[in-house]
């Protein structure tokens, strides 16, 4: 199983969905129910009975062997990701889940991976702002949601507001309120008489007075900020003063919303807590953002007060990798990120095209010709080597036959590009790394630990450190190469010449 | 729940999801997992036993009331698509999840009607060209993928390739060979020995002699056709002698493939069967499909065999709107499109934009601004009826507060643009036509049959035919009003400046 093409025109790959290929081999079976409806169906209704009661009744993986770069590999076009071994019955069936399986979740953690290169460009108060996965509303179902928000994490984000991928999956879960949390208020009668511990005390303390009497003290242009909003910031600041983040464009941001945040912020200051900061979710997210920070660092000055400074600003609403890109350049004041619609749905390019092919059968090699030169098969079954130079950094990736010896720090290896006869080069590498383990054996099935979303986050971390900073670059990337040994060349070419002679 | 653009750059809307939002309803409970979980995060620290214990442990939809349109019908902006009704607590819970069970398969249903629409401009053989769904492997996992065939099906394709949606939902399957089961054969000495009874006879013909003499009697050209795809050819004919169908471009589409189908076709057909017809998944696939039906109509006149003129052409290969556009234009052969990751990405616009917005609470209307006029809602809990003129076809939606009486055919009623006051007509309606029904009762939860894949896929042909065609059309469509009642118009002019004054 391989890809053609790195995804949104970049030169890098991030393999994901190994844990799902794991479980989904461990618990391949057709049912009774599945067999009876098998043999329902026109379109087999020529097969024998024993195909349905002897065959596909005992099929399993039991029979099958798979390699697999590690879960959070960095992975380039032609490069075998699996490596599936076993009858060519079962491992044919295997074809459409194990595609599913992988082609998503690869898309996906190297979309987040990508988002979160964009959005660390700017730094703020020091700080390269976090990114928080927003999009289970707009995903392919509750399913494809889950799939999303664990591989956007194992991409690098650094929360979802996915609650139940934080239960199941035990990452980190954030969020803010809603607009209808907002809207549910209309008057500051609503918040009448409602109390809220000092911090760290039991002295209850009514919040209204506190922000009445820091309305009246800012001046007119303060005194009819919306007041359903205003009540809905005093009741969400007394339901949650420690982590007290408002939603402030519900009617206007900077006129209406902000301010009413700064009057609720300095109450509960006053009683101890430390405000937490705003959200931004329609309009010119990058200019609201400035013009947000200014007023926090204005009044950190008048007011002596220095959480102005720290305050988060959470920004969202389709916010894509161009949109961030364009921030960046132009400046903005956004600490957090929460993006939705374009990390899941994978806006720039909504599918991976990963396939499986037939590569050796009976230990003899099979070509697949087009006369699209990229849709040439790569013929035999393969070893994946990733070879390093004199400075620590990757040479290419090196695919060998599997017959081949490995190749050595010892000696010189030629490095072929598949297609080109004269695009050569002799490698002396200084280090040699296997990318492919046995995940699943025939006789012992899965042979690793499923890996987790945490260890698979870093070791996308790890592996990101380890390419030239040029590959993984957003803009102008480097291609990685891809290799192929003199015996898989002159394979690749003997065979693809006797298919073209006939 | 509305949204506010048709998808596509299209004039309408296909409404789905309603089966999964009702069976959502109907089990939306806390565990006592879930409520362990919610208990040890920090976010929800600062809240009390009860909340958790009390309020969620007992929360369910009972107090909860839905109305809703029919699975399948058309919809426009701004109209509500579900209007739900109960307590501010429970009614937030559900938008997220709400969204995400409605927004994907609306967006995928009206991708597969505009496809569908698209496929069947040209008619082959009298005939408009089926569709079939093949996206499964390029879905956002297994689940999305059995979304996708799910509502293809309801948008209007003929079957989909996912076998488990087949089995799970009653729809029909189809589909054809791999190229890895060509690609498992190399030599005619795998099928030598190999037979197949005579149509209707339990006579053993072996049909590798058969497939040889037709290719000694093609003449040199048909002599080396890749024995390996031939073998794989006569062994599928063996197997599926009435099912027929090859998948011809593993090697190369016309020179090798073509005439290997034909010729196992030519065999199969002497021993009494129909052969099928071949699939294209590489190349020009219109010029491809019109050389094949061209060597397909001289070989029914060369042969007299009148099978060679119904033989279906099946293409596949990155297949949207645009390429059928295009392959309209330039006319084609192709009587079966299968269509994979353009339809299940829905790759032209991966996101429907559905909101959830707060309208009324306690019988007091809500309103939220926006700088963007097409994001300002419009406030009040509404009903909403398609008003039909003298010829039959629809005048348009029109919204009212669900306060005011039911527009009637007897008298005359101002439908007005909600954004501009100078835009209303005065109709008299021939024919007025409820939208909602209620769906879930607080009292007696499902009021409906959950609708089926079957009577949803009938609805949406319906209702396309009861749209004016300018509505339904692919170019230049033409726009179906959405009004609004003069109460409605009013209540939002009026909450929209008092917001604005502060």
């Amino acid at each position: 199983m391989f890809f053609r093409k790195n995804p949104f025109g970049g030169q890098y790959t991030i393999f994901c969905g190994l844990d799902e290929v794991l479980k989904y081999l461990a618990h391949f079976k057709f049912s009774a129910t599945d067999i009876e409806y098998l043999k329902s169906t026109d379109s087999l209704s020529q097969c024998e009975d024993g195909f349905f009661d002897d065959y596909l009744a005992n099929l399993d993986c039991s029979e099958v062997s798979v390699r697999s770069m590690k879960q959070g590999s960095i992975a380039f076009p032609r490069v075998p990701l699996l490596v599936i071994s076993g009858p060519l019955g079962v491992t044919q069936l295997l074809e459409t889940a194990l595609l599913n399986l992988v082609n998503f979740p690869s898309l996906l953690a190297t979309n987040a991976s990508r988002m979160v290169e964009a959005a660390r460009v700017t730094t703020v108060n020091g700080k390269a702002p976090s990114c928080l996965e927003f999009g289970l509303r707009r995903a392919q179902g509750p399913d494809g949601g889950f799939t999303a928000s664990k591989y956007a994490i194992v991409g690098g984000f650094d929360a979802t507001a996915h609650v139940l991928a934080g239960k199941l999956l035990g990452v980190p879960i954030r969020g803010t309120h809603a607009h209808s949390f907002v809207m549910s208020f209309s008057s500051l009668d609503e918040v009448k008489g409602m109390t809220v511990n000092k911090k760290g005390t039991s002295d209850a303390v009514e919040l209204l007075p506190l922000v009445i009497k820091y309305r009246k003290s800012f001046g007119n242009h303060w005194q009819k900020t919306h007041d359903g909003e205003l009540a809905a910031f005093i009741s969400y600041g007394i339901a949650f003063p420690d982590g007290f983040l408002c939603l402030i464009d519900t009617y206007d941001t900077v006129s209406i919303g902000l301010k009413n945040f700064i009057l609720v912020a300095l109450a509960l200051n006053d009683i101890g807590y430390v405000p937490r900061g705003v959200r931004l979710d329609s309009g010119d997210l990058a200019a609201l953002s400035l013009k947000c920070s200014k007023v926090f660092k204005d009044l950190a000055k008048q007011t002596k007060r220095d959480f102005f400074k720290n305050l988060d600003i959470v920004a969202s609403n389709n916010i894509n990798e161009s949109t961030l890109d364009a921030m960046n350049k132009n400046g903005h004041a956004i600490s957090v990120f929460g993006i939705g619609t374009h990390l899941v749905t994978c806006q720039a390019q909504p599918a991976l095209g990963c396939v499986y092919k037939l590569v050796q059968l009976n230990n003899i090699s099979r070509i697949k010709l087009s006369n699209d030169l990229v849709k040439v098969l790569i013929p035999s079954c393969k070893n994946v080597y990733r070879l390093y130079g004199k400075d620590g950094w990757p040479i290419g990736d090196l695919m060998v036959d599997s017959e081949e010896p490995e190749p050595t720090i010892d000696s010189r290896i030629m490095c072929r590009n598949p297609y080109k006869k004269k695009d050569y080069i002799s490698v002396k590498p200084c280090r040699v790394e296997k990318l492919h383990t046995v995940v699943w054996d025939k006789n012992k099935g899965v042979t690793i630990d499923i890996p987790s979303v945490d260890e698979s986050k870093k070791y996308v971390l790890e592996q990101k450190k380890a390419m030239l900073p040029g590959v993984i670059a957003l803009k102008n990337p480097k291609e990685h190469k891809v290799y192929v040994s003199d015996k898989l060349f002159e394979e690749l070419h003997r065979m693809w010449n006797s298919c073209q002679q006939v």
